[in-house]
């Protein structure tokens, strides 16, 4: 699997979650709950407490959405791809007045802009903005947005969810509010469970939000803490144990460098076949996921059918306007070099097979310049 | 474990949810949710799709809510447990129009109080009630209740969680509405997965409503079917289809049979030990679980704390204003004869440290007379 | 399964044993090992590394036949149960001067006796004595035996396979030379790796040996140390490194008292029930399984093969001339209080089914009383 | 991994040696073992029964020298690499009167020059013969060598360890008389159990024969079959039964057909990157393994230490006189395409990293020209 999620998932972090079950209740799990706890902290890099909710991280983003905000309560959404539009249509659907700085999907935002809005909505409660764009691969600046709402009373609230660990963020320290991560990226794993950072400031705003929501209630996450507040996907916790012992081994900081340098093999390797990567500047490019624009001919629809039949390879195609002209080649999680001479082996084979042509070999060989030149 | 769930889960269902990750939009997703489904309609008894939702079964009762009901809907909650409440704490927080018809805890409902109340209130929209209450190991008249909505517009929604599988439920026979059930009750998994249950009239109801919920749409969930809405639990999932596999190969039949003599025979040990059974009658006794009043100086917390530091074991106690006073012996799912002995075993040897007196062996006395006697 | 072996496995142990397999001659492969061995020494209490084999226990006796002794060597075999006879076998087959000291089943070896034999016999070169006689459930006084030939040239050799961990053996200590071990008793494990562990003594006999043994060339597991002599069973050796952490956090102390208390209960049960123990005096019973005679009028085979059919419970019946007369009720391993409370109550309702008479729940009274007291 | 064996093992293979344990001699362990004997005579081509043997490969190749000959019996073993020698010495241990005719490692049988041998040795008893030699991938033409001792009473012993399943085997109608495979290799498992077919002809020499086997003893197989003749590996055995379920699935022919099409991609590869094949005529090659000589300048030690460490690859080196000089790639069992492409991506960055030159991607663009022809 080379998707931007559900990624592969180790082995040991599968089996972990296959050992006999504790009660939800028992102290067993408050124990389980306590080592997880610490690590949660330290991959958001905060100093609060991290909630863990059974859910996809959809769950994640509308919860921070019900809890931290009022009807009519006014927000912006920075949208540009696909989960932009979703805090979008969350954010409606919950009758928030919400504005929406809208830019082509893969464009950047400009934070003068941003500054703008704020200058002319000083009554905004909220900024919606996703880290990694799963939809285009792109980074989105998160800490220089913060940095202008910081001394104000606006909360930042930021899709994390297949941004985290892979790319740099610092909750605390770039003044984020709400940050969303979920199992099935980042973290290795299969979906099933959604992390949620909450800071004080927010905390102020949810006391005094007269929300509806029950199952997703932060005020009720906290109230359990550590316990969940309702059953607990036990199975998933006992993975996360083993998922955060592998992160934790390796190093955050050693994971960044091979994540990046993984993220450019594959960025090269596109180019060598002709694809043109979507997110013009490398400094706005996820080491998540790479999008890319096929070569003239190509239909992505085939390809990805082929892929999957022939290879067994799942690789996901764009979404929304962009589906049947982009690929998106995920790198997240459990997948290192040797693994990207097998993905870009398979694509070699299957570009053939529809009648591209370049010389054999030619994406192996850009993995290869990257590594060789230790990623530079 | 001997709680109401989670339930011990049997090996090859925790196996079979670490096998090798599929992509939750992957062709072998498909097919297995297409695998998955006509078993879960043949458990739930109803001709239409039975939808999944990665949640624990509260998400499930609170989607039952926010979809097929607008603000100010009036609509009857019957509470005579905690579950019940819980109902009605979801109903309020939805600012629907939230009668109760509130018994105490255990006692039974008067299907004559109910019509009563629907001819007072022509304008009612839905009934919710709880079929094996949890929290006191009873069992409300479903089916009568449902027969008094059959030929109305007024929705009967069901939570099932804890009684599916284990007690018999006739979805479409009995004319119910929405019915929840969750993983972790009469499946034998973990928790983490809550299946619904929607009939034709139920969705007329919600194509009407306004419903703002997303995470927990009905409707994006049939948009998205066989599909989940959102990632996936891709593990649980697989799990699920073992699950399934289990209960069609022992044979529904057999396994209400098989629940009923395990549950008597609780009962009986329950008595043999100077507990008194908190519901009153056999007929509205779940096979779930079996509550129960200590013996007089028995201290349940310390009680249930015992069985855990030195058993091992997990039994819960009662909740809200129960607690301290009841405990509940889950005898759910993956339990049989043989566990009882054990868990028995163990209850009498923690009392005897509390000092309770009683013939020893009395509680396996109590069940070898259940099963001698094929549970007459 | 309450067998004398293989035992129930716990989780964890068999799901150590389904991560990502290791070449068995890598480093990694090599790492392992070397946590392994210390652990493995410990358990034997010898300052001398301990092999391991891929095969099961039999392999082992064979093993220390042909490394240890040449044709027409003579030894000495002490026989009082089936295993005993099977070393007597081994050492026939393969042309020793087989002399064998035999004892009715069940019947203690005379100290005195051995000594007069080895007068006689002042060219003996081997004994060979089996620790807990798994047929029987003795013990044979192994400590006082070796005593005998600690400061001859004589080779103590002991089949320690079931009996190792439940029972107190300190093998440097008593002076024994070679002593056999098998995964599939006191480490709960699945069956296929035997354990090896030999004296400075025995290896100046084997070294004077000429062996025509290859597969179980001892010479050779000595050679390619900590690596095997020939394809490792990798999956075995990550369940292996479980099991003995497993072990080292209970403790050995710990776990002797334990098994002791379970093996004294399950002999109270089998008294309760009428069975007449096979091992006359306490002190000669092993805490691995339990023998004992059926009560007039009931045929074990029916017994036996009602509790698999019924109760999914696999006891063991006699094997050689105790077939259809005796049952063996195994406890070694991963068996605690709670599981002999659901084993004597199926063995209770099987009985009942055969026509047996008794108070019911007269087992779990005896249980009950044992562990009441502390197992005094 | 890609070593000759043990193989890296598909998750679903793993996880159903992680079952819930069966007794041995259970009616469930019969029934296992019915279900898995007529798939083994499928994959050895026999009538017979083909029997197993909780041991690594080498201790199938020692019984089938310890049951089937006296002593003094003349047998002729074939050798031209490591395992034809460890055929000559077990033969040697065991005191046969041992003909050797030897090759170069890598070198053909005259098939003229055995018909001579056996000319000159009409007393021969058997002739032992390595199918896929793992230390040079070579094939030797079984079928050939058995054809001249068809009409005989000459044993025909065919080492097929690493040979079976995928390299055509045909036992019955080749003729040959003692077949021996291992789990480890083509059956994609963990080492732990070794099988062995046995023709008629094959019997009919081992009832006369005054064999010391006992743990390997054909007869006690015989004897017990379908359970073992001692305690089973049982966890190996669940394995093993989900083995032949995915071989049977893919279905023998087209798994020839894949195997094929991936040893000449890896030989092509080899070549690329300027190794020279050590077995040079293509009918002679393996499917299983491919060995070559290092190109100028490179050592292999370091190149596969290089592998191991950095990309966590398990290649073997050469046995014997190769040591230092060979690599052998194995490509048996759970290896694709995609799987190519990654190990050679690390063979090319390893050898990079040793100074070798070559345009970087020629190993994939030679995978490729394989496949894209479809492996003609």
């Amino acid at each position: 699997m080379a998707t931007p999620g559900p990624t592969s998932s180790p082995s040991n972090i599968r089996l972990a979650g296959a050992r006999d079950l504790i009660h939800h209740r028992a102290s067993h799990m408050k124990e389980l709950m306590e080592r997880i706890n610490p690590k949660l902290k330290n991959i958001f890099q905060t100093k609060n407490d991290v909630y863990t909710i059974s859910c996809s991280g959809t769950g994640g983003m509308e919860a921070s959405v019900t809890n931290s905000f009022d009807k009519n309560d006014k927000v912006l959404v920075l949208s540009n791809g696909y989960f932009g539009e979703r805090f979008r249509t969350i954010c409606e659907h919950n009758a928030l007045n919400t504005l929406v700085y809208e830019k082509e999907w893969g464009a950047e935002f400009s934070l003068a802009e941003v500054a703008e809005i704020y200058k002319e909505n000083p009554d905004l409660k909220g900024v919606f903005v996703v880290f990694s764009e799963t939809s285009t691969g792109m980074i989105n600046p998160v800490k220089e947005i913060a940095a202008l709402f910081k001394k104000t009373e606006v909360l930042v609230v930021v899709d994390a969810i297949s941004g985290l660990i892979v790319n740099e963020l610092l909750m605390d320290e770039w003044g984020l509010d709400i940050v969303i991560a979920a199992s099935h990226k980042g973290f290795m794993m299969a979906p099933g469970l959604t992390f949620v950072g909450i800071s004080d400031k927010a905390w102020s705003k949810i006391d005094q939000t007269n929300s509806s929501a029950y199952y997703f209630s932060f005020t009720r996450l906290k109230q359990f803490f550590p316990f969940a507040s309702a059953s607990a996907s036990v199975s998933l916790l006992l993975s996360l144990e083993e998922s955060l012992s592998m992160i934790e081994d390796i190093g955050s900081g050693t994971l960044l460098v091979q994540q990046k340098q993984i993220a450019l093999a594959a960025q090269r390797a596109l180019n060598a076949l002709g694809f043109i990567l979507f997110v013009d500047k490398p400094i706005y490019r996820s080491n998540a996921v790479t999008s890319a624009l096929a070569p003239e001919g190509i239909d992505t629809q085939k390809l990805l059918s082929q892929l999957e039949t022939e290879f067994n390879l799942s690789i996901t195609g764009g979404q929304g306007i962009f589906k049947g002209k982009m690929i998106r080649v995920g790198h997240i999680g459990y997948i290192d070099e040797l693994d990207l001479y097998a993905v870009f082996g398979a694509i070699e084979r299957a570009l053939i097979q529809l009648g591209a042509e370049f010389p054999l070999g030619v994406s192996s060989k850009a993995i290869q310049e990257v590594f060789v030149r230790g990623g530079k």
